[in-house]
């Protein structure tokens, strides 16, 4: 079949729209008409990279929630009609990573990134997707174990921020660190996933929550999402170190560094606190950087950590985020700040690229 | 009071035995006679330093086991003829960090560390000490704080193993990593602390405990601490990730560096498994050196930590291993290997650093 998608053709360049080929469902496949997608920073790092991480042309897009339009044989989780998620991480449920229980990296996952069969042709030629997904196109087909049935109560357009940006932050909150009740929280970067830790930490109970950021706008539109206290780190500089230990009384029991800059990174080590102290790093630097970790900071009791989509299981955990939402617990409705036609998707990279859009998303 | 100690003058200096003056105690603080002391290679490591970070002339020596011979006023934990370990690490049991009950990183003992306040003086000169501690002496002065008290019914040339290497090692598995019943585990160097690793997991009820190191002998001596496996690490040269991640059916729950070495420190965090794994890093670097760390290793669920002494509280956690000791879960006696008196230190130093002794100890 045929169908419309943003297509970006080389680094860094504008995305176009294009009509593209599709090839239909296969056995055990599921063919989703995507209503909405967020827009992340993670889709611009990819369209940065040059060959041969970058791929080109390729379809970006990895927060998108649509409506399932055809099944292929032997599925049987979802049929016409169910709201869902397309998933960036499989679930298979069976690999002894699914079974475990205890993460979210499903083995047929890292099986897909090496398997980059195309399912999307242009004039002919393959055209890629991001992260084993692709949801800047109208259709996409996906295979079962990676399609996440949804409540279908929540408009889709804010049903689509759980696939990435919240499953991150608020996962990271409580499936990575598991934030304990009465705990003090220090969130480096308020932007997407920044403000989705301060949700998963109120909803586990911290007590205080710090954000720091460079921008005092982040700062009070965090508020709402459980931020107690606002730190402008431009007004403490080498001192900020020093100030997040006094303002958690010598250290947090958790911080999360939600900008990808590794100077950041140590500064979430260093505010931890000694003894029991956690970092969650959840930025993204260049796949081939290396942290350079202070190793007498971790040795008197600090730990370093990380997690891919909060850890959460994208089939059996992600669609509770949503019953979060339902109950009040966490707030979807002000993270969508923006919503574009598809057509204007470039106008959501540069609200997003200025700060202005805490998260934008394209409809079809 | 006169008392007799092996001093060091001089980086990478033979010790020399000397009488030293030592200050008598003052109030809250206890006289203890050492009877015996084992030698750790971070009392090597310290007599390599070069000033200001090196001090001389230094008493070293921070694993002794002796008697309270007398107690200044105020102290209540101990009388003279009690047997006690000298700690490292004070726990004051009123600060903020022993009150928390989650770390042995008392905030008198951060103190400590910035006091340097001389109690040993040779000819009228201040002595230092190694890590506020210093059992190369036939006597000692310590606050009552750093004082623990043990059962009698132990050697002390047993005893003194609980206040580094065992307490270390044995407490990184129960205390830092807490190891889980049935979970596999890598350790990185049988050495002293490899070794009590190795007890520690197995007391934990850990189903696979595979040990690596470059020399076999240790290998075959590791098996009656708990090593079910053993892997030269010299037999797999580069392939020596992929062999632990296939010996341990995909990663390691798991993983302990026990050498000092960044490279190695690396390998055990690709080693531990994905979604879960644990490495813990026991080794020591030179105090500035930073680990580089791959970010997308940890971001895949992995965790890296670190503790000193095993994350054990010197007064009221490290006395309950000589109970494992008399239950017979976990081993001391083949531990220390060698017995010598404290005339022939530098023998002892050198059954360390050959690798000929797994634990030597000197006595008075
Ligand atoms: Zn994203
Ligand atoms: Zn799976
Ligand atoms: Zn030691
Ligand atoms: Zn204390």
């Amino acid at each position: 079949m045929e169908t419309r998608a943003a297509v970006c053709h080389a680094p860094d360049a504008a995305l176009t729209i294009e009509t593209v080929q599709l090839a239909p469902p296969g056995p055990g496949e599921v063919l989703i008409e995507i209503c909405a997608c967020g827009i992340c920073h993670s889709d611009h790092h990819q369209r940065l990279r040059e060959p041969p991480s970058g791929l080109y042309p390729i379809i970006l897009g990895h927060e998108g929630a649509g409506v399932v339009r055809e099944c292929g044989p032997g599925v049987e989780s979802v049929r016409p009609g169910d709201h869902v998620i397309p998933l960036s991480i499989a679930e298979c449920g069976v690999c002894a990573n699914c079974r475990s229980g205890r993460t979210n990296i499903c083995e047929a996952f890292l099986a897909d990134m090496r398997d980059k069969r195309p399912r999307f042709f242009l004039n002919g030629e393959p055209v890629a997707v991001m992260s084993n997904n692709g949801a800047f196109a109208q259709h996409m087909v996906m295979p079962e174990r990676q399609v996440a049935k949804i409540r279908d109560d929540v408009p889709l357009d804010i049903a689509c921020a759980i696939g990435c940006a919240v499953a991150t932050g608020v996962g990271a909150a409580l499936h990575t660190a598991r934030v304990r009740e009465g705990s003090n929280v220090v969130i480096f970067g308020l932007g997407g996933v920044g403000v989705n830790v301060a949700q998963g930490a109120r909803v586990a109970g911290a007590s205080r929550i710090i954000g720091v950021d460079v921008n005092p706008d982040r700062g009070a539109a965090a508020a709402q999402f459980g931020v107690t206290d606002f730190v402008d780190a431009r007004a403490h500089g080498d001192r900020l170190v020093d100030h997040l230990r006094a303002l958690t009384g010598g250290g947090a029991d958790y911080c999360f560094e939600c900008v990808g800059d590794a100077t950041l990174m140590n500064q979430a080590i260093e505010v931890s606190h000694i003894g029991w102290g956690m970092s969650v790093l959840l930025g993204v630097l260049d796949p081939s950087a290396t942290l350079p970790v202070p190793l007498t900071s971790l040795q008197i009791g600090r730990t370093v950590t990380g997690s891919y989509m909060g850890n959460m299981r994208g089939r059996t955990q992600l669609p509770g985020l949503l019953d979060l939402y339902v109950d009040g617990r966490i707030l979807l409705d002000p993270f969508i700040t923006h919503r574009l036609p598809i057509g204007r998707i470039n106008e959501g990279f540069d609200l997003m690229l200025s700060g202005q859009a805490l998260r934008a998303a394209v409809t079809f």
